[in-house]
């Protein structure tokens, strides 16, 4: 089965946005074991979106329509599509209603008339209700046989419209089930996990694997054509089994969850506080951990002390330390994670000292050179790490790799 | 004139990478006035990139191709371009040379010999050099007279050589210059700019407007086209102070910069120092200043108080304040800001207190209300903002929300 991705809004070819819903969809067909072949954004302008539509149904089986269902005069993908496919519309009293009971509670300004224009169907779709706006999405069999999916613009109501209503219809036209597990993978790079897998890979039927390059992580996503998920369990388990083997303690979670989440999980299960010390992250270490809902069971002060002064003074980082070995340091960042979590009076502790860059950077210390403390119950081990990219890169890979460091000290 | 986005790549069709260079080729063509009508994906498969290359040459005046010219099988954009157009490709001296010198300045290992496929040109093309990697660009004239551009995939190879090369030689060709000048505006929302500005909006010729909504931010694009950059000033000009009579404060700058930069410039100026007390957005804001790069010549320290406790031992915020008033309200935030400012000794502090959600929301207190305090030379500004979304854009907008709420008091 083929797909096809088409986004439809001026403002995309304006550049005022990023069309993230084309890589959702793709991502989201990649795994259903549907293979889009193209994707396109045109504007709300009816020739030229007739035409793209026209061509779409022309090539592929599945056709993905999002943007341009909202009540303004722009909006006429719904009217353009009715068009092509040669078909009426009508009225649904059940969404005219739902549209004024929206007006109603959302106490906004009297509705104007336009806005009943969503109520519009195309004759013969099936209706997808959307309870994050007044836009529905239809589903829509051509007489040929393809499949047409209509769906609203902003990723907010098009991302659950696919996820709860459209998905588990694709998947009820293919033949078995695709079943898939990802492991994700934090210390090394992406070329590594391939080398370290090459044979594995190279060797791939069912399951087939395939990597995902993320900030500092890598994420494999087996998955296996089965009639059922006991099946496509018993076909992705041995592979799994054999990825661990090689891979080991690399994979942090085969979970649906981030690093931070894990380790704010790993934290709560063991019943340990941690803080944080930061220089070159300068306190982004700490707001991405406080972004797990419910950290603050686990974490309650950090430590930003992006001047040497500062690390002495607040963290007692020695001034002979600092002399002799400068604040970006292996000694360094093990005074400064012991002197963190004393102050705090907390379990666990992360410090981090670099040179973030571009400048800052000497023959000895380069930009890009990171020292990650990392305190257990009173002991210490401290990571070096060499990492490349702009200021903005470094700090989010020095971010990443702390709390993978962590989560090792802790796994121990 | 109109153009066409074509992007080539089996891994954006996966939905392994966002594909941002469409958005950067959008958008840089709106600044220069050429209308791009439609953005296209398609894979490494010479049948259907074939197929679009010919589509877009049939409908577009320039078509940009970006992706597919490395030296794997896989890559095969360059080829499938010379057949389209009926052309002949020759091997071009100086850039084998140059490749051959990039492996071994690189000191990687042996040069594969396809790596010498990218030093075939098309008949007639102009040579783009890419000094970011080893795949040249191509500006090729058809017998259509139609224009076609070839640059690499790869964001940091492509950005330079379309900013450096390509977009020059499109000002060329257009009959004036486009003279354009972007106000950076934080405090109110696009619905709002759009409101006050109406008027203006609706009467529109030369020069054009254009806002692009960012995070907690709105561009305003003011653009004329004129004979040259001279003409262009004075037709923006009375535009522009136009727009600055109704927005007065809320712009931040006209400067190609960034909120925190314009911000860590400010203090810089006013040779002052900055430090910051977080709550709900956890080091965010420090860590997004410390971005800056210089930013320690105005951060020396940061707080992250997360806990109650933490924020009365710390910055001696009351015991009487946090029974009385809690946490998340305008008399924290400002003993938080008057606190962090003398511990740290700075001469400005802000401190952020709020509920980023998704739980901990009441009906007097709901998720999204946030307390900023601002500190300078010891007196202190409390603003409570009423933000939406998810914990994580709530955060984002409170940091964006503090940085302004700090500028605009310094401004004074």
């Amino acid at each position: 089965m083929t797909a096809e991705i088409l986004s439809v809004g001026t403002e995309i070819l304006l550049g005022n946005i990023t069309n993230t819903n084309a890589r959702y969809l793709s991502e989201e067909c990649a795994m259903l074991g549907i293979s889009c072949y193209y994707q396109v954004t045109v504007g709300d302008n009816e020739e030229r979106l007739a035409g793209v539509i026209r061509a779409a149904l022309d090539r592929s089986d599945v056709v993905f329509l999002s943007g341009g269902l909202g009540p303004t005069e722009d909006d006429l993908t719904k009217e353009t599509l009715a068009k092509v496919l040669g078909r009426g519309m009508y009225e649904d009293p059940a969404i005219r209603a739902g549209i004024e009971d929206y007006f109603e509670k959302t106490g906004r300004r009297h509705m104007a008339a336009n806005n009943l224009k969503q109520a519009l169907v195309i004759d013969g779709a099936m209706i997808l209700d959307n309870p994050n706006g007044t836009a529905p999405g239809m589903l829509i069999k051509t007489d040929a046989g393809k499949i047409v999916v209509l769906m609203p613009g902003p990723p907010g109501e098009m991302i659950p419209m696919f996820r709860d209503k459209v998905k588990p219809y694709l998947e009820s036209l293919t033949p078995g089930t695709l079943y898939s597990r990802t492991l994700k993978i934090c210390g090394i790079g992406e070329s590594g996990v391939a080398e370290m897998l090459q044979d594995i890979i190279d060797a791939q039927t069912n399951p087939t694997i395939a990597p995902y390059a993320k900030t500092g992580e890598v994420h494999l996503r087996v998955t296996a054509l089965a009639k059922d998920a006991a099946e496509g369990e018993a076909l992705v388990a041995p592979m799994i089994e054999k990825i661990r083997e090689r891979l080991g303690e690399n994979i942090y979670t085969m979970e649906d969850e981030t690093m931070e989440e894990h380790l704010v999980r790993l934290l709560k299960e063991k019943n340990m506080t941690i803080t944080t010390a930061e220089s070159c992250t300068g306190g982004l270490l700490a707001g991405t951990l406080v972004n797990v809902a419910g950290a603050s069971d686990v974490f309650r002060q950090g430590f930003i002390t992006y001047d040497n002064q500062v690390k002495h003074n607040v963290l007692g980082v020695k001034e002979e330390t600092l002399r002799r070995f400068g604040a970006v340091s292996r000694q360094c960042a093990e005074e400064m994670a012991l002197g963190a979590a004393k102050a705090a009076g907390a379990d666990a502790a992360i410090s981090v000292t670099g040179i973030a860059g571009p400048g800052g950077g000497t023959l000895e210390k380069p930009v890009g050179l990171v020292y990650i403390g990392c305190v257990v119950g009173g002991e210490v081990t401290v990571e070096e790490c060499r990492l490349r990219g702009s200021r903005q890169k470094i700090r989010e890979l020095t971010v990443k790799r702390a709390m993978n460091r962590m989560r090792l000290c802790l796994d121990r």
